[in-house]
C-alpha cells in the first residue's frame, strides 16, 4: 500500500493527497463548503443477555485485549487526559508486541513525549501508523519520514467527527480512568490520577466496537459522575497504576513573567475592551499558556472594575478561572480539560464548573457546537502569514512538533485573536506563507504582537471600532516588515517532496500536507 | 395495509402476530434468548455549516414542524415528563390537522388522559396509530378496536431499544422543555413547569432526523444541565406555556393509609430483611404508589436502626427518598423521573441526586444496564398467574388501561417482588392465566399479599432462607385458592379474536397481544 497518492491543489492552494493509507480523501473545499451526505457510524447492537450481572471485570489488560479480539490491522484508540503521565497506551502496545499482533493503527487523542517508547513498535511493524498529534519525539520520527504509514492530524473536534462519521472505525478503545466501577462507569474527578475529565474518550466509548476501561481506583457502583457510560463498556481492568499524578496535572499554572508577553496580554485585553467585545454577559476562551492566563486575568480585572459577569468561560481550566468563578465573575466554566489541581478541585466541588466534551464543544458535524457561541477566543500559533492563515503544528524548520488540539475548532468563535511575539529566537513569526496551513485566514480576526496589532481586513467592524484607538493598529504587512527589519528576511525552509502527514480540517477534508525534513 | 398478520405461538405460549402495521416482527423467544445481529440506527450526519451562529429559534411550533419537513406517514415522538399536564403533544397534532397531514405515527413515551383530545385525529386519519402506553381514554378507544393501526406497547427501556436499533425511525421529535437556550440545550430542573428530568426524550434527541425543543423558559446559553444536548437539536420554539405545573408533579406524594396495604408493605420489608436482601450497601427501587412508598419507609427504618446505608435507591424520586438521602441513609438516588416537588428541589440542589435515563437504566440492547444491579425491586401488577407471569397493562376485563413504564426493565433486578392485594373489588388478582402476559414468571421472585407470601420455586435460595420464618410463606396456588374461597372463582373474560395491540418484550420481540373487548 502506498502511503499516499493522487495529489491535487485544494481551496487554499495546497497540494494534498486524495488517497491516504489506502483510503479516499476529500481535499479542503473552503470553510463551510463541504456538506456531508452520509449517516453516522452505526456500532453493533449489544445485548444485556451478554452482560447479565453487570460485572465486567477481567483479570488484566492482556486478557481484556484478547477478549476484545485484538488482531492485525485493527485500530486502537486511547485518550490523552493523562498527558505526559500516561502509562496505559504504552502497555497496550507492549501486549500487542507480546502477542505478535502487527500493523495496528494507533488513534490517540494526542501523543506525548512519554510515548517515545512506541517508536520501537513503529519500527518493528507492531504499529503501522499514528493518527493523532505527534508531539516531541514521535513528531521528529514522523518528520524524518520513518513511519510506514502516513500521519493524520486532527483537531479534538475533528477526531470526534471522524469517529462519529465512520471515517475512522475504532476496533478497540482503551480508556484509562482515574475512577471506575465494575460496570464500566468512569470519571476523571476522583482518585490518585484525577485529571478532571474524560471527554477526549467520549467518541471512542460511543462508537468503538469494543471498549476497555482500565483503572487503579475501582469503587462500588455507581462511579459517578459517569463521564464515560458503563453502558458502552465491554471490559473493566483493575491495575496498580494508570498514570503518574505529577505529570498529569501541574500543581499550579503560572502567569507569564516575560515583560514582552505581559505587554502582549495587556494589549490584547485593551483591544477587546476598546472594540466592545467585552460586555456584561460576554464569553471567552483562553488557554493555559502563560500569555493566555495573563489575558484571562486582565479580563477578570475589567469584570471586577465594572461589576460585570462573564456568562461563561471555556476551559482548559486553571486556578485563575476557578478564582473568577468562585468570586462570582463568571457564571459557568465550560471545561474541556483541567490544567491544574485547583481546576480538578473545582470540577469536583462546583456544579457551575461544567464538564464538556469534543461532542458538545467542537464536533463540526453536529447541529452546531459550543465553539461558535464564544465571543473572544485567544489562541497561539507558530506562524501566521500575510493572509492571516496560521500554523500550529510545525515549526518554521518544518518539524512536526505539536498537535492541533482544539485550535481549529475554536476559530469558529465570534472573534479569534492570536497574541504572539513578533519573532522567536530571531525568527519572524509573520511570514509570506506558513510552512503548514492549519487554520484558514478568513477565520482569524486579529493578530496582537508586542509591536502592533493587525486586524483582518475582513473584519471591517473591528477596524471601524478601533480607528481612533491609541493602540498601535497596523497592517499585517507592516508587522511583517518590522520583524524582518530586526531579524532579517528568513530563508525559506527547504523540505523534501515526500509527504509524511496530512492535516485534516474540522470537516474531515485535507487542508494541508506536512513534508519530510531534509536530513 | 392489514393491521397485523401471520400469528404464531411464542415461547410463553401466546399467539402473536409476526407482521404488525406492515412490519416484520420477532416473536418472544424466552428471556435472554434473542440476540440482535444488526447495527444501531445511523442518523444523518449534520454540519455546523447549517447552524452557523448556533441560534436555532424559529417563530412558532408550526414553522418548526414545516421546516422539519412534516409530511404524511411520518413518525412524531413526544415525551411524558409532563404527565397529565402536557400541552405540547396535542398542539403538534392540531398543527398537523391544520396542515392536512395524514397517517402519522405518534410515538409518545407514554400517553395520559389529557391526550383524549387526540381521539379526533385517530378518527379523521391525521394519526394512523399510537406506539406507546395507552392510559385511560386512549386505552379504551384502542381496546374497542377503533384505532386504524395496531397499538404497540413498549417499556421505557424497550422504547429506547426500538429507537436505537432503528426498529422505529423517528422523523420528528418534539421535546417540551421546562428550560432551554436558543442552541437547544434543555432541562427539566428549572422553570415553572420543572419536571426534574427529560430522560424519556433522550433516544428521540439522539436518533430522530429532526429535533424540535419547545420551551416557555428560554434562558441565555448555557441552559445547564443539558439533559438534552443542543448539539442534537434543529429548532427551538419559545411558547407561553408548555405544561400545567400542578398536573406535572404533585405537591407531595403520600404513603398509603389503607391497613391492608400497610400490612403488605410491612410484610414485604420484613421478608426482605429476613431473607438477607437488606445489608449495608444494598440497593432498591420502589415506585411512587402508596404501598411502595411505605415499603421504602420501612427500608429506611431498618437502615436507621442498624446504622447502615443503601448504596443507591432508584427513583421515581419522592420526598421520602429525598429525606433518606439528606439524612445520609442513601449514598445516591439514581432517578428516572421525579414525582413530587421535593424530588425536583433535591435534583436541583443535590449532586448525589443523579439523573438517569432509559439508556443508562433500562436499554436491554446496551452493554448491560443499571436495572440488573439493583438488589430489591418492588413492583405492582394487575394480575399474576400461578406460574408467576404478571400483567400490568390490562385489567381482568380486558381493557388496556396502563402503560408498561419501566416495569419489564426492572424485573432484571436481583430480586423482584410484587406486593399486591389478594383481590381487588372482589376480583382475585392471582389467576390461572393472566389476561395479558407482560412479564415472564421466571423473572418474578416473590408475591406478597395481605394473606401470605409466595416465593417462586426457582428461587430455592429464598425458600431455604425463609424456611423457619414466622411470615406466612405459602405457595402461589394456596394464595389463589384462598382468594377464590373468598371471592369465588372468577369467570374467564370473553374477548374478541381481533388483536388491537401488541406488547413488546425488552428486546423488541412480541411477548403478547391484546384483544378487542366484546361490546
Amino acid at each position: 500500500m502506498k502511503k499516499y497518492d493522487k495529489l491535487v491543489k485544494n481551496a487554499v492552494g495546497r497540494m494534498v493527497p486524495t488517497i491516504v493509507n489506502g483510503e479516499e480523501q476529500v481535499p479542503f473545499m473552503g470553510v463551510g463548503k463541504y456538506i456531508p451526505k452520509g449517516r453516522k457510524h452505526a456500532p453493533p447492537v449489544a445485548s444485556c443477555a451478554n452482560f447479565a450481572d453487570g460485572n465486567k471485570e477481567v483479570a488484566n489488560l492482556k486478557e481484556a485485549l484478547i477478549k476484545a479480539g485484538l488482531k492485525d490491522g485493527m485500530t486502537i484508540s486511547t485518550h490523552h487526559h493523562f498527558r505526559n503521565g500516561d502509562i496505559v497506551a504504552n502497555q497496550v502496545f507492549d501486549i500487542a508486541k507480546e502477542l505478535g499482533v502487527k500493523d495496528l493503527r494507533w488513534l490517540p487523542s494526542a501523543s506525548f513525549p512519554c510515548h517515545e517508547h512506541l517508536i520501537q513498535y513503529l519500527e518493528d511493524g507492531t504499529i503501522h501508523h499514528i493518527e493523532g498529534s505527534m508531539n516531541g519525539p514521535l513528531g521528529k520520527f514522523v518528520s524524518e519520514g520513518k513511519m510506514r504509514g502516513l500521519g493524520v492530524l486532527r483537531s479534538h473536534g475533528g477526531r470526534y467527527q471522524a469517529i462519529q462519521d465512520g471515517e475512522v472505525k475504532v476496533d478497540i478503545a482503551v480508556i484509562a480512568a482515574p475512577t471506575a466501577d465494575s460496570f464500566g462507569n468512569a470519571n476523571g474527578v476522583y482518585g490518585d490520577t484525577a485529571c478532571g475529565l474524560l471527554g477526549f474518550a467520549l467518541a471512542d466509548s460511543q462508537y468503538a466496537d469494543k471498549v476497555i476501561v482500565v483503572t487503579d481506583n475501582l469503587i462500588p457502583f455507581p462511579a459517578y459522575p459517569w463521564q464515560i457510560h458503563g453502558n458502552y463498556v465491554d471490559f473493566v481492568v483493575k491495575v496498580d497504576q494508570v498514570g503518574i499524578p505529577e505529570k498529569i496535572v501541574s500543581g499550579t499554572t503560572k502567569i507569564t513573567k516575560s515583560p514582552d508577553r505581559l505587554l502582549i496580554a495587556e494589549m490584547t485585553a485593551r483591544f477587546c475592551d476598546e472594540a466592545g467585545l467585552i460586555y456584561d454577559g460576554f464569553s471567552f476562551q483562553a488557554g493555559a499558556g502563560g500569555t493566555a492566563l495573563s489575558i484571562g486575568n486582565y479580563f477578570g480585572d475589567i469584570l471586577k472594575e465594572r461589576g460585570w459577569k462573564a456568562r461563561f468561560a471555556r476551559g482548559g481550566s486553571n486556578k485563575y478561572l476557578v478564582q473568577l468563578l468562585e468570586e462570582g465573575y463568571i457564571d459557568y466554566i465550560l471545561d474541556g480539560q483541567t490544567f491544574d489541581l485547583e481546576g480538578i478541585r473545582s470540577i469536583r466541588e462546583n456544579p457551575t464548573h461544567v464538564t464538556t466534551s469534543p461532542f458538545t464543544s467542537y464536533n463540526y458535524h453536529g447541529k452546531g457546537n459550543f465553539a461558535s457561541l464564544v465571543d473572544i477566543v485567544v489562541l497561539g500559533a507558530t506562524e501566521v502569514d500575510v493572509n492571516f492563515n496560521a500554523n500550529v503544528v510545525t515549526h518554521s524548520d518544518g518539524y512536526l512538533l505539536h498537535g492541533i488540539g482544539g485550535w481549529q475548532n475554536t476559530l469558529f468563535g465570534k472573534t479569534s485573536i492570536l497574541p504572539i511575539p513578533l519573532f522567536r529566537d530571531r525568527m519572524p513569526v509573520i511570514r509570506d506563507e506558513v510552512t503548514t496551513l492549519v487554520g484558514p485566514g478568513e477565520l482569524i480576526d486579529v493578530v496582537v504582537t508586542e509591536r502592533g496589532i493587525a486586524i483582518n481586513p475582513k473584519r471591517t467592524d473591528l477596524i471601524e471600532k478601533m480607528k481612533n484607538s491609541k493602540l498601535p493598529i497596523k497592517t499585517i504587512e507592516e508587522l511583517k516588515a518590522e520583524a524582518e527589519a530586526i531579524c532579517g528576511k528568513p530563508e525559506p525552509v527547504e523540505l523534501d517532496d515526500e509527504i509524511v502527514a496530512v492535516i485534516k480540517w474540522v470537516d474531515g477534508t485535507i487542508i494541508d500536507a506536512v513534508r519530510k525534513v531534509k536530513s
